[in-house]
């Protein structure tokens, strides 16, 4: 059954792979599984065709014959159960990746995103700057306890999962803040993903469609 | 097995049921699973008994045997997957299902929550005002969005599920707002799931912790 999902046509990261289709292109890159790839240009986001995919007007999308989905996380986890080798077999192992796709998405991402509003809806307002030092200080006390859990460990929980390829892309966003830079260990996990084969067919292939359609 | 949660010895919402071990309470309730609960202080959450629960620091965690688990979205979905009744059988729904918790905890929870640090870190600010104004605003857009898919059903896609345990609980945080009332169909939703029993018995497990420790 083929699989397709939607991602931005031109993409405001220029190519540097931080939209959240990575993470479904790399979920997908990870268990070998090809798929098809439906542009949607900014203008088409509020449109019925779109809403009728995702109806918060957002990427990823994920179709594979009758089902639909939206949500980067739900899509990540939706192809670790359909296909082998992104989520432990051993049932508690299993609940604890799963439970570290959740604290990527709701606990550690959110006073990123945060930054990024600060960033760029905040631009030009008397107390940017700070709005950007409290919204610093949010992060680095997520990244302080992340990094004092991760330690010197390879990856989250055991070996490599999905919950991985959620956390690595949450926290390549804060690339540019200066941020990561203070955590040595997570900066290393990051490398460690950076240097996965499937993690680098993924980024090509998003890299692919920034240069095709930069016009 | 025994199930032990853990919870604020003494929860800033006064017994209103917003904080996050309500979630885990509920679906605990809705699948007729007993449980203990371990009463936290906060003077407790950055000490190390606590921090080897959940690095983050923060309530509600789970211990079942020798799984620990926090994050509440990962917490109910795993009661979900153990005890039969809050997750679809049909596969593309129950992918569904799942695709709503992560929507609640992604896209609809972070600006509510970053409206609640607006109000309690911001106070004082002399930009809190336009601070409110723009993050309510994220907020609506939000809001509509899930209006319009809901439309008049009764819950988020089919039977009732862990989907509506974990929206319903993020909409609710905006109770005493004034946002919630521009949205009939969102404000039935929430007292439709509010009129089920097994909400009730969590909400009243809740408040009882609350009377008991007001001092």
């Amino acid at each position: 059954m083929t699989i397709t999902i939607t991602v931005f046509e031109r993409s405001l990261d220029e190519g540097r792979g931080l939209a959240r289709d990575m993470r479904v292109r790399w979920a997908l890159a990870e268990v070998g599984q090809p798929y098809e790839v439906r542009l949607v240009p900014w203008e088409a986001f509020k449109e019925p065709a779109h809403l009728a995919r995702n109806p918060f007007g957002q990427i990823p999308t994920y179709e594979e014959g009758d089902l639909t989905l939206f949500e980067s996380g739900a899509i990540v986890f939706h192809i670790a159960e359909r296909f082998p080798g992104l989520l432990p077999k051993d049932v508690d192992a299993r609940a604890r990746a799963i439970m570290w796709m959740f604290a990527a998405l709701s606990t550690v991402e959110p006073p990123i995103i945060d930054r990024e509003i600060v960033e760029y809806v905040e631009g030009g307002k008397s107390w940017q700057g700070e709005r950007f030092a409290m919204v610093d200080e949010r992060i680095r006390a997520r990244l302080n306890q992340l990094s004092a859990r991760l330690g010197d460990a390879e990856w989250l929980d055991g070996a490599f999962s999905a919950a991985d390829i959620t956390m690595v892309h949450v926290l390549r966003r804060l690339e540019g803040s200066g941020l990561l830079e203070e955590y040595p260990n997570l900066s290393a996990y990051i490398a460690r993903a950076e240097a996965r084969p499937a993690y680098k067919r993924a980024f090509a292939a998003q890299l692919a469609v920034f240069e095709a359609n930069r016009g």
